[in-house]
Protein backbone atom coordinates (compact mmCIF):
# COMPACT_ATOMS: atom_id res chain seq x y z
CA UNK A 1 0.00 0.00 0.00
CA UNK A 2 1.35 3.45 -0.95
CA UNK A 3 1.52 6.50 1.10
CA UNK A 4 -0.06 9.34 -1.09
CA UNK A 5 1.60 12.96 0.06
CA UNK A 6 0.13 16.40 -0.40
CA UNK A 7 1.81 19.53 0.12
CA UNK A 8 0.00 22.54 2.31
CA UNK A 9 1.41 25.90 2.93
CA UNK A 10 0.17 27.31 6.51
CA UNK A 11 -1.01 30.99 5.51
CA UNK A 12 -2.31 33.23 8.35
CA UNK A 13 -5.59 31.93 8.08
CA UNK A 14 -4.49 28.66 9.10
CA UNK A 15 -3.43 30.76 12.68
CA UNK A 16 -4.57 31.74 15.50
CA UNK A 17 -3.96 34.31 18.52
CA UNK A 18 -1.37 31.91 20.73
CA UNK A 19 1.06 31.99 16.93
CA UNK A 20 0.45 28.22 15.98
CA UNK A 21 -2.39 26.73 13.52
CA UNK A 22 -5.85 26.42 14.77
CA UNK A 23 -6.76 23.12 15.81
CA UNK A 24 -9.55 22.59 13.50
CA UNK A 25 -7.97 23.49 10.49
CA UNK A 26 -5.63 20.39 10.76
CA UNK A 27 -9.00 19.02 9.56
CA UNK A 28 -8.71 21.28 6.82
CA UNK A 29 -5.83 20.09 5.94
CA UNK A 30 -6.60 15.96 6.61
CA UNK A 31 -9.27 16.74 3.86
CA UNK A 32 -7.67 18.43 1.37
CA UNK A 33 -5.40 15.34 1.51
CA UNK A 34 -8.03 12.70 0.72
CA UNK A 35 -9.38 14.50 -2.24
CA UNK A 36 -6.66 14.92 -3.59
CA UNK A 37 -5.96 11.33 -2.93
CA UNK A 38 -9.38 10.76 -4.94
CA UNK A 39 -8.49 13.08 -7.72
CA UNK A 40 -5.08 11.08 -8.57
CA UNK A 41 -7.43 8.06 -8.95
CA UNK A 42 -9.31 9.90 -10.84
CA UNK A 43 -12.56 10.05 -8.61
CA UNK A 44 -13.69 13.90 -8.16
CA UNK A 45 -16.16 14.47 -6.15
CA UNK A 46 -17.79 17.34 -7.80
CA UNK A 47 -18.76 14.85 -10.55
CA UNK A 48 -20.63 12.55 -7.95
CA UNK A 49 -21.69 15.50 -5.46
CA UNK A 50 -23.78 16.38 -8.68
CA UNK A 51 -25.91 13.11 -8.19
CA UNK A 52 -26.07 13.36 -4.91
CA UNK A 53 -23.39 10.97 -3.49
CA UNK A 54 -20.58 12.14 -1.14
CA UNK A 55 -18.35 10.74 1.73
CA UNK A 56 -19.18 12.84 5.06
CA UNK A 57 -16.63 11.94 8.14
CA UNK A 58 -18.21 9.56 10.88
CA UNK A 59 -15.28 9.43 13.27
CA UNK A 60 -11.74 11.21 13.71
CA UNK A 61 -8.95 10.46 16.01
CA UNK A 62 -6.44 13.14 16.43
CA UNK A 63 -3.32 13.71 18.30
CA UNK A 64 -1.53 17.25 17.98
CA UNK A 65 1.84 16.60 18.77
CA UNK A 66 3.80 19.75 17.75
CA UNK A 67 2.18 22.82 16.83
CA UNK A 68 2.93 23.98 13.18
CA UNK A 69 3.33 27.66 12.62
CA UNK A 70 2.64 30.63 10.09
CA UNK A 71 4.29 29.98 6.77
CA UNK A 72 5.21 26.52 7.79
CA UNK A 73 5.69 23.82 4.59
CA UNK A 74 3.49 20.36 5.41
CA UNK A 75 2.98 17.26 4.24
CA UNK A 76 -0.44 15.42 4.62
CA UNK A 77 -0.03 12.16 4.44
CA UNK A 78 -2.99 9.60 3.55
CA UNK A 79 -3.20 5.32 3.90
CA UNK A 80 -6.01 3.66 3.20
CA UNK A 81 -6.49 1.62 6.93
CA UNK A 82 -9.25 0.10 6.07
CA UNK A 83 -12.00 -0.23 3.38
CA UNK A 84 -15.36 -1.68 3.51
CA UNK A 85 -18.27 -1.18 0.76
CA UNK A 86 -19.61 2.14 2.74
CA UNK A 87 -17.01 3.31 4.23
CA UNK A 88 -13.10 3.88 4.18
CA UNK A 89 -10.90 4.18 7.16
CA UNK A 90 -7.66 6.66 6.86
CA UNK A 91 -4.51 6.68 9.03
CA UNK A 92 -2.91 10.14 7.80
CA UNK A 93 -0.32 12.68 9.38
CA UNK A 94 0.81 16.07 8.99
CA UNK A 95 4.46 16.38 8.82
CA UNK A 96 7.06 19.52 8.68
CA UNK A 97 9.37 19.09 5.71
CA UNK A 98 12.22 18.30 8.38
CA UNK A 99 10.07 15.26 8.73
CA UNK A 100 8.36 15.94 12.38
CA UNK A 101 5.31 14.53 12.83
CA UNK A 102 3.13 17.32 13.76
CA UNK A 103 -0.39 15.45 13.70
CA UNK A 104 -1.68 11.65 13.80
CA UNK A 105 -5.14 11.28 12.95
CA UNK A 106 -7.25 8.11 12.02
CA UNK A 107 -10.45 9.42 9.75
CA UNK A 108 -13.78 6.89 8.80
CA UNK A 109 -15.53 8.69 6.04
CA UNK A 110 -18.88 7.02 5.08
CA UNK A 111 -20.62 7.39 1.76
CA UNK A 112 -24.19 9.24 1.86
CA UNK A 113 -27.15 10.23 -0.51
CA UNK A 114 -27.27 13.97 0.14
CA UNK A 115 -31.40 14.92 -1.17
CA UNK A 116 -32.62 17.64 -1.29
CA UNK A 117 -31.98 20.42 1.25
CA UNK A 118 -34.03 19.47 4.25
CA UNK A 119 -33.97 15.90 3.40
CA UNK A 120 -32.13 13.36 5.77
CA UNK A 121 -28.35 12.25 4.79
CA UNK A 122 -28.94 8.69 4.06
CA UNK A 123 -25.80 6.19 4.22
CA UNK A 124 -25.32 3.87 1.25
CA UNK A 125 -23.28 1.56 0.05
CA UNK A 126 -20.45 3.43 -2.63
CA UNK A 127 -21.15 3.04 -6.38
CA UNK A 128 -19.49 0.46 -7.90
CA UNK A 129 -17.36 2.85 -9.98
CA UNK A 130 -15.91 4.33 -6.64
CA UNK A 131 -15.57 0.91 -4.75
CA UNK A 132 -13.83 -0.41 -7.41
CA UNK A 133 -11.28 2.34 -7.96
CA UNK A 134 -10.41 1.76 -3.84
CA UNK A 135 -10.19 -1.94 -4.18
CA UNK A 136 -7.64 -1.89 -7.09
CA UNK A 137 -5.43 0.93 -5.34
CA UNK A 138 -5.46 -0.74 -1.88
CA UNK B 1 -35.31 53.64 9.90
CA UNK B 2 -34.04 51.31 12.96
CA UNK B 3 -30.37 50.11 13.56
CA UNK B 4 -30.31 46.24 14.07
CA UNK B 5 -27.79 45.25 16.82
CA UNK B 6 -26.33 41.60 16.96
CA UNK B 7 -23.51 40.43 20.04
CA UNK B 8 -20.35 38.58 18.51
CA UNK B 9 -17.84 37.28 20.79
CA UNK B 10 -14.40 36.78 19.20
CA UNK B 11 -12.89 33.59 19.89
CA UNK B 12 -9.81 31.74 19.13
CA UNK B 13 -10.75 30.36 15.85
CA UNK B 14 -11.54 34.03 14.80
CA UNK B 15 -8.00 35.60 15.66
CA UNK B 16 -4.41 34.53 13.61
CA UNK B 17 -1.55 34.90 14.29
CA UNK B 18 -0.96 38.64 14.39
CA UNK B 19 -2.78 38.70 17.66
CA UNK B 20 -5.78 40.28 16.35
CA UNK B 21 -9.08 39.20 14.03
CA UNK B 22 -8.36 37.56 10.90
CA UNK B 23 -9.86 40.03 7.92
CA UNK B 24 -11.71 37.60 5.79
CA UNK B 25 -14.07 37.00 9.12
CA UNK B 26 -15.27 40.31 9.79
CA UNK B 27 -17.57 39.04 6.76
CA UNK B 28 -18.57 36.46 8.72
CA UNK B 29 -19.41 38.47 11.71
CA UNK B 30 -21.55 41.01 9.22
CA UNK B 31 -23.32 37.63 7.66
CA UNK B 32 -24.11 36.79 11.01
CA UNK B 33 -25.91 40.10 12.06
CA UNK B 34 -27.64 40.06 8.71
CA UNK B 35 -28.68 36.26 8.86
CA UNK B 36 -30.34 37.44 12.67
CA UNK B 37 -32.05 40.56 11.26
CA UNK B 38 -33.97 38.84 8.73
CA UNK B 39 -34.68 36.16 11.36
CA UNK B 40 -36.11 39.10 13.34
CA UNK B 41 -38.43 39.73 10.82
CA UNK B 42 -39.67 36.35 10.58
CA UNK B 43 -37.79 34.94 7.85
CA UNK B 44 -36.10 31.97 7.84
CA UNK B 45 -33.66 31.16 4.98
CA UNK B 46 -33.47 27.35 5.16
CA UNK B 47 -37.16 27.28 4.58
CA UNK B 48 -36.18 29.28 1.60
CA UNK B 49 -33.06 27.61 0.64
CA UNK B 50 -35.24 24.56 0.71
CA UNK B 51 -36.85 26.21 -2.63
CA UNK B 52 -33.44 27.01 -3.80
CA UNK B 53 -34.00 30.83 -2.96
CA UNK B 54 -31.17 32.51 -1.67
CA UNK B 55 -29.03 35.61 -1.64
CA UNK B 56 -25.36 36.02 -2.39
CA UNK B 57 -23.44 38.90 -1.97
CA UNK B 58 -22.22 40.94 -5.05
CA UNK B 59 -20.20 43.83 -3.52
CA UNK B 60 -18.70 44.26 -0.41
CA UNK B 61 -16.53 48.22 0.68
CA UNK B 62 -14.83 47.51 3.85
CA UNK B 63 -12.74 49.43 5.82
CA UNK B 64 -11.08 47.86 8.75
CA UNK B 65 -10.10 51.33 11.30
CA UNK B 66 -9.30 49.16 14.51
CA UNK B 67 -8.62 45.72 15.07
CA UNK B 68 -10.57 43.55 17.14
CA UNK B 69 -8.94 41.05 19.67
CA UNK B 70 -9.20 37.58 21.16
CA UNK B 71 -12.16 37.57 23.89
CA UNK B 72 -13.57 41.13 22.41
CA UNK B 73 -17.84 41.52 22.59
CA UNK B 74 -18.13 43.31 19.70
CA UNK B 75 -21.51 44.44 18.14
CA UNK B 76 -22.54 44.11 14.48
CA UNK B 77 -25.04 46.84 13.15
CA UNK B 78 -27.27 46.31 10.09
CA UNK B 79 -29.15 48.66 8.36
CA UNK B 80 -30.82 48.79 4.99
CA UNK B 81 -29.32 51.79 3.02
CA UNK B 82 -31.05 51.40 -0.28
CA UNK B 83 -34.07 48.17 -1.08
CA UNK B 84 -34.64 46.94 -4.78
CA UNK B 85 -36.34 44.65 -6.25
CA UNK B 86 -33.91 42.14 -6.14
CA UNK B 87 -31.30 43.07 -4.26
CA UNK B 88 -30.57 44.59 -0.65
CA UNK B 89 -27.81 47.25 0.22
CA UNK B 90 -26.76 47.21 4.02
CA UNK B 91 -24.69 49.68 5.36
CA UNK B 92 -22.97 47.75 8.65
CA UNK B 93 -20.76 48.72 11.36
CA UNK B 94 -18.91 46.47 13.73
CA UNK B 95 -18.16 47.82 17.50
CA UNK B 96 -16.46 46.95 20.55
CA UNK B 97 -18.84 47.60 23.87
CA UNK B 98 -16.75 50.62 24.68
CA UNK B 99 -18.52 52.03 21.15
CA UNK B 100 -14.69 51.79 19.29
CA UNK B 101 -15.90 51.49 15.45
CA UNK B 102 -13.54 48.74 14.34
CA UNK B 103 -15.02 48.09 10.85
CA UNK B 104 -17.80 49.62 8.44
CA UNK B 105 -19.27 47.92 5.40
CA UNK B 106 -21.69 48.52 2.67
CA UNK B 107 -22.59 45.11 1.52
CA UNK B 108 -24.69 43.98 -1.82
CA UNK B 109 -26.45 40.91 -1.68
CA UNK B 110 -28.83 39.67 -4.55
CA UNK B 111 -31.38 37.43 -4.57
CA UNK B 112 -30.94 34.52 -6.48
CA UNK B 113 -32.47 30.79 -7.12
CA UNK B 114 -29.14 28.22 -6.39
CA UNK B 115 -30.93 25.01 -8.86
CA UNK B 116 -28.86 21.74 -8.64
CA UNK B 117 -25.37 21.29 -7.92
CA UNK B 118 -23.43 22.23 -10.96
CA UNK B 119 -26.43 24.40 -12.55
CA UNK B 120 -26.11 28.37 -12.90
CA UNK B 121 -27.16 30.42 -10.05
CA UNK B 122 -29.53 32.66 -11.46
CA UNK B 123 -30.50 36.32 -9.96
CA UNK B 124 -34.32 36.40 -9.52
CA UNK B 125 -36.76 38.80 -8.08
CA UNK B 126 -36.94 38.66 -4.72
CA UNK B 127 -40.56 36.57 -3.91
CA UNK B 128 -43.29 39.07 -2.54
CA UNK B 129 -43.50 37.23 0.71
CA UNK B 130 -39.80 38.48 1.46
CA UNK B 131 -39.49 41.89 -0.52
CA UNK B 132 -42.93 43.19 1.56
CA UNK B 133 -41.59 41.91 4.99
CA UNK B 134 -38.40 44.05 3.84
CA UNK B 135 -40.51 47.17 2.60
CA UNK B 136 -42.51 47.25 5.60
CA UNK B 137 -39.66 47.40 7.88
CA UNK B 138 -37.95 49.95 6.22
CA UNK C 1 -20.11 17.70 38.58
CA UNK C 2 -22.40 19.67 36.37
CA UNK C 3 -23.16 20.37 32.61
CA UNK C 4 -22.35 23.28 30.93
CA UNK C 5 -24.44 24.28 28.21
CA UNK C 6 -23.83 26.49 25.70
CA UNK C 7 -25.90 27.90 22.45
CA UNK C 8 -24.37 27.73 18.54
CA UNK C 9 -26.50 28.96 15.80
CA UNK C 10 -25.14 27.50 12.32
CA UNK C 11 -24.63 29.99 9.88
CA UNK C 12 -23.67 29.36 6.09
CA UNK C 13 -20.06 30.45 7.11
CA UNK C 14 -20.64 26.42 8.94
CA UNK C 15 -21.83 24.59 6.11
CA UNK C 16 -20.38 22.98 3.36
CA UNK C 17 -21.66 22.06 -0.35
CA UNK C 18 -23.17 18.87 1.12
CA UNK C 19 -25.94 21.37 2.65
CA UNK C 20 -24.31 20.39 6.68
CA UNK C 21 -22.19 21.77 8.58
CA UNK C 22 -18.43 20.80 7.79
CA UNK C 23 -16.99 18.69 9.77
CA UNK C 24 -13.98 20.82 11.10
CA UNK C 25 -16.12 23.24 12.16
CA UNK C 26 -17.55 21.02 14.78
CA UNK C 27 -14.32 22.07 16.89
CA UNK C 28 -14.61 24.82 17.17
CA UNK C 29 -18.36 24.80 18.42
CA UNK C 30 -16.83 22.49 20.98
CA UNK C 31 -14.07 24.95 21.61
CA UNK C 32 -16.74 28.20 22.15
CA UNK C 33 -18.29 25.89 24.81
CA UNK C 34 -15.18 25.52 26.27
CA UNK C 35 -14.05 28.80 26.16
CA UNK C 36 -17.41 29.92 27.95
CA UNK C 37 -16.93 27.32 30.36
CA UNK C 38 -13.76 28.69 31.48
CA UNK C 39 -15.65 32.47 31.49
CA UNK C 40 -18.10 31.15 33.66
CA UNK C 41 -15.79 29.96 36.15
CA UNK C 42 -13.93 33.62 36.09
CA UNK C 43 -11.12 32.36 34.01
CA UNK C 44 -10.93 34.97 31.02
CA UNK C 45 -8.27 33.74 28.68
CA UNK C 46 -7.06 36.88 26.86
CA UNK C 47 -5.79 37.57 30.38
CA UNK C 48 -3.80 34.50 30.80
CA UNK C 49 -2.58 35.23 27.14
CA UNK C 50 -1.38 38.36 27.52
CA UNK C 51 1.41 36.74 29.87
CA UNK C 52 1.98 33.92 27.43
CA UNK C 53 -0.36 31.21 29.30
CA UNK C 54 -3.11 29.35 27.09
CA UNK C 55 -4.81 25.51 26.76
CA UNK C 56 -3.31 23.71 23.37
CA UNK C 57 -6.08 20.70 22.66
CA UNK C 58 -3.71 17.59 22.95
CA UNK C 59 -6.26 15.07 21.70
CA UNK C 60 -9.74 14.70 20.62
CA UNK C 61 -11.80 11.59 19.65
CA UNK C 62 -14.91 12.93 17.58
CA UNK C 63 -18.25 10.97 16.58
CA UNK C 64 -20.05 12.41 14.21
CA UNK C 65 -23.99 10.49 14.53
CA UNK C 66 -26.15 12.93 12.67
CA UNK C 67 -25.18 15.87 10.69
CA UNK C 68 -26.42 19.82 11.50
CA UNK C 69 -27.89 22.58 8.60
CA UNK C 70 -27.81 25.72 8.07
CA UNK C 71 -29.85 27.84 10.69
CA UNK C 72 -30.22 24.71 13.43
CA UNK C 73 -29.79 26.04 16.99
CA UNK C 74 -27.41 23.75 19.06
CA UNK C 75 -26.50 23.53 22.40
CA UNK C 76 -22.66 22.52 23.17
CA UNK C 77 -22.16 20.75 26.47
CA UNK C 78 -18.82 20.68 28.15
CA UNK C 79 -17.84 18.10 31.04
CA UNK C 80 -14.62 17.78 33.06
CA UNK C 81 -14.28 13.90 32.52
CA UNK C 82 -10.73 14.14 34.25
CA UNK C 83 -8.71 16.61 35.59
CA UNK C 84 -5.03 16.68 35.86
CA UNK C 85 -2.15 19.43 37.06
CA UNK C 86 -1.22 20.38 33.19
CA UNK C 87 -4.10 18.87 31.33
CA UNK C 88 -7.82 18.59 31.07
CA UNK C 89 -10.02 15.86 29.33
CA UNK C 90 -13.05 17.42 28.16
CA UNK C 91 -16.20 15.42 27.61
CA UNK C 92 -18.31 17.03 24.83
CA UNK C 93 -21.67 16.98 23.03
CA UNK C 94 -23.48 18.72 20.36
CA UNK C 95 -27.39 18.69 20.26
CA UNK C 96 -30.08 19.84 18.53
CA UNK C 97 -32.96 21.62 20.21
CA UNK C 98 -35.14 18.10 20.02
CA UNK C 99 -32.37 16.65 21.95
CA UNK C 100 -30.78 14.88 18.94
CA UNK C 101 -27.09 13.86 19.78
CA UNK C 102 -25.05 15.14 16.77
CA UNK C 103 -21.45 14.69 17.87
CA UNK C 104 -19.29 13.12 20.86
CA UNK C 105 -16.62 14.13 21.45
CA UNK C 106 -13.59 13.66 23.93
CA UNK C 107 -10.87 16.55 24.08
CA UNK C 108 -7.95 16.37 25.59
CA UNK C 109 -6.58 20.60 26.50
CA UNK C 110 -2.60 20.81 28.25
CA UNK C 111 -1.40 24.39 29.63
CA UNK C 112 1.35 25.64 27.43
CA UNK C 113 3.81 29.00 27.28
CA UNK C 114 3.26 30.54 23.91
CA UNK C 115 6.36 32.72 23.87
CA UNK C 116 7.78 34.84 21.38
CA UNK C 117 7.29 34.19 17.99
CA UNK C 118 9.46 31.16 16.70
CA UNK C 119 9.60 29.97 20.40
CA UNK C 120 8.41 26.31 21.35
CA UNK C 121 5.74 25.85 22.53
CA UNK C 122 6.04 24.70 26.24
CA UNK C 123 3.86 22.45 28.40
CA UNK C 124 3.45 23.76 31.60
CA UNK C 125 1.68 23.29 35.07
CA UNK C 126 -1.58 25.37 35.19
CA UNK C 127 -0.87 28.45 37.49
CA UNK C 128 -2.66 27.74 40.31
CA UNK C 129 -5.18 30.47 39.89
CA UNK C 130 -6.67 28.13 37.51
CA UNK C 131 -5.99 25.10 38.95
CA UNK C 132 -7.91 25.88 42.07
CA UNK C 133 -10.63 27.15 40.15
CA UNK C 134 -11.30 23.85 38.00
CA UNK C 135 -10.43 22.01 41.08
CA UNK C 136 -13.43 23.66 42.96
CA UNK C 137 -15.07 23.76 39.71
CA UNK C 138 -14.98 19.73 39.62
CA UNK D 1 4.53 46.04 -14.29
CA UNK D 2 4.03 41.99 -14.03
CA UNK D 3 0.91 40.14 -13.14
CA UNK D 4 1.60 37.34 -10.43
CA UNK D 5 -0.80 34.37 -10.34
CA UNK D 6 -1.32 31.39 -7.84
CA UNK D 7 -3.27 28.56 -8.20
CA UNK D 8 -5.73 28.12 -5.53
CA UNK D 9 -8.11 24.64 -5.54
CA UNK D 10 -11.56 24.55 -4.28
CA UNK D 11 -12.02 22.30 -1.47
CA UNK D 12 -15.55 21.61 0.47
CA UNK D 13 -13.71 23.73 3.24
CA UNK D 14 -14.70 26.57 1.19
CA UNK D 15 -18.11 26.45 0.46
CA UNK D 16 -21.91 26.60 2.01
CA UNK D 17 -24.89 25.25 1.96
CA UNK D 18 -25.80 27.09 -1.59
CA UNK D 19 -22.85 24.90 -3.11
CA UNK D 20 -20.70 27.70 -4.16
CA UNK D 21 -17.64 29.63 -2.25
CA UNK D 22 -18.68 31.13 1.13
CA UNK D 23 -17.96 35.08 0.22
CA UNK D 24 -15.55 35.11 3.34
CA UNK D 25 -13.12 33.06 1.63
CA UNK D 26 -12.49 34.75 -1.49
CA UNK D 27 -10.22 37.00 1.14
CA UNK D 28 -8.50 34.30 1.76
CA UNK D 29 -7.30 33.49 -1.88
CA UNK D 30 -6.80 36.79 -2.31
CA UNK D 31 -4.39 36.73 0.49
CA UNK D 32 -2.66 33.58 0.02
CA UNK D 33 -1.86 35.64 -3.69
CA UNK D 34 -0.81 38.17 -1.58
CA UNK D 35 1.44 35.88 0.51
CA UNK D 36 3.21 33.91 -2.37
CA UNK D 37 3.79 37.27 -4.48
CA UNK D 38 6.34 38.49 -0.98
CA UNK D 39 7.67 35.01 -1.33
CA UNK D 40 8.09 35.11 -4.51
CA UNK D 41 10.11 38.62 -4.04
CA UNK D 42 12.21 37.24 -1.13
CA UNK D 43 9.67 38.33 1.51
CA UNK D 44 8.90 35.46 4.02
CA UNK D 45 6.30 37.05 6.54
CA UNK D 46 7.24 34.54 9.03
CA UNK D 47 10.71 36.51 9.93
CA UNK D 48 9.27 39.49 9.84
CA UNK D 49 6.69 38.24 12.09
CA UNK D 50 9.15 37.77 14.73
CA UNK D 51 10.27 40.97 14.92
CA UNK D 52 6.29 42.23 15.46
CA UNK D 53 6.34 43.59 11.86
CA UNK D 54 3.41 42.55 9.44
CA UNK D 55 0.71 43.80 7.36
CA UNK D 56 -2.90 44.40 7.72
CA UNK D 57 -5.20 45.15 5.41
CA UNK D 58 -7.28 48.68 5.97
CA UNK D 59 -9.43 48.38 2.80
CA UNK D 60 -11.34 45.81 0.36
CA UNK D 61 -13.39 46.49 -2.90
CA UNK D 62 -14.52 43.11 -3.36
CA UNK D 63 -17.03 42.06 -6.58
CA UNK D 64 -17.93 38.95 -6.87
CA UNK D 65 -19.20 38.20 -10.59
CA UNK D 66 -19.70 35.01 -10.73
CA UNK D 67 -19.83 32.30 -8.28
CA UNK D 68 -16.71 29.41 -7.64
CA UNK D 69 -17.75 25.95 -6.96
CA UNK D 70 -16.40 22.88 -4.76
CA UNK D 71 -13.58 21.46 -7.15
CA UNK D 72 -12.58 24.54 -9.55
CA UNK D 73 -9.38 25.28 -10.23
CA UNK D 74 -8.46 28.99 -9.56
CA UNK D 75 -6.08 31.58 -10.33
CA UNK D 76 -5.45 34.22 -7.81
CA UNK D 77 -3.68 37.56 -9.58
CA UNK D 78 -1.79 40.05 -7.67
CA UNK D 79 -0.61 43.65 -9.21
CA UNK D 80 0.29 46.75 -7.39
CA UNK D 81 -1.61 49.55 -8.18
CA UNK D 82 -0.21 51.89 -5.92
CA UNK D 83 3.45 51.81 -3.40
CA UNK D 84 3.62 54.28 -0.57
CA UNK D 85 6.18 54.03 2.26
CA UNK D 86 3.52 53.15 4.68
CA UNK D 87 1.02 50.90 2.55
CA UNK D 88 0.30 49.08 -0.62
CA UNK D 89 -2.74 49.11 -2.98
CA UNK D 90 -3.46 45.82 -4.71
CA UNK D 91 -5.53 44.87 -7.40
CA UNK D 92 -6.62 41.31 -7.80
CA UNK D 93 -8.68 38.57 -9.33
CA UNK D 94 -9.74 35.82 -9.49
CA UNK D 95 -10.46 33.94 -12.44
CA UNK D 96 -11.35 29.92 -13.55
CA UNK D 97 -8.97 28.05 -15.62
CA UNK D 98 -11.03 29.10 -18.29
CA UNK D 99 -10.39 32.98 -18.01
CA UNK D 100 -14.15 33.64 -16.72
CA UNK D 101 -13.29 36.19 -14.35
CA UNK D 102 -15.08 35.20 -10.78
CA UNK D 103 -13.98 37.90 -8.66
CA UNK D 104 -12.22 41.26 -8.82
CA UNK D 105 -10.79 43.24 -5.82
CA UNK D 106 -8.88 46.05 -4.87
CA UNK D 107 -7.16 45.34 -1.65
CA UNK D 108 -4.95 48.34 0.69
CA UNK D 109 -2.59 46.77 3.04
CA UNK D 110 -0.73 48.49 5.79
CA UNK D 111 2.22 47.89 7.77
CA UNK D 112 2.00 47.50 11.30
CA UNK D 113 4.00 46.71 14.44
CA UNK D 114 2.57 44.56 16.51
CA UNK D 115 3.83 44.36 20.09
CA UNK D 116 2.65 42.09 22.80
CA UNK D 117 -0.98 40.79 23.49
CA UNK D 118 -2.59 43.55 24.63
CA UNK D 119 -0.99 46.24 22.93
CA UNK D 120 -2.09 48.63 20.09
CA UNK D 121 -1.19 47.76 16.09
CA UNK D 122 0.64 50.59 15.13
CA UNK D 123 1.14 51.47 11.71
CA UNK D 124 4.73 51.95 10.99
CA UNK D 125 6.57 53.02 7.61
CA UNK D 126 7.92 49.41 5.66
CA UNK D 127 11.40 48.35 6.79
CA UNK D 128 13.76 49.60 3.91
CA UNK D 129 14.33 45.88 3.19
CA UNK D 130 11.02 45.15 2.77
CA UNK D 131 10.41 48.76 0.48
CA UNK D 132 13.58 48.82 -1.83
CA UNK D 133 12.12 44.79 -2.79
CA UNK D 134 8.73 46.15 -3.45
CA UNK D 135 9.83 49.42 -5.63
CA UNK D 136 12.39 47.28 -7.54
CA UNK D 137 9.73 44.77 -8.23
CA UNK D 138 7.01 47.46 -9.53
Amino acid sequence: MLTFEWPVRVYYEDTDAGGIVYYANYLKFLERGRTEWLRSLGIEQDTWLAHGIGFVVRQVHLELLQPARFNDELIVTVVVERLGRASVVFAQQVTRRDGTVLCQAQVKAACVQFGQPGDAVKAVPMPPAILEVLQRAN
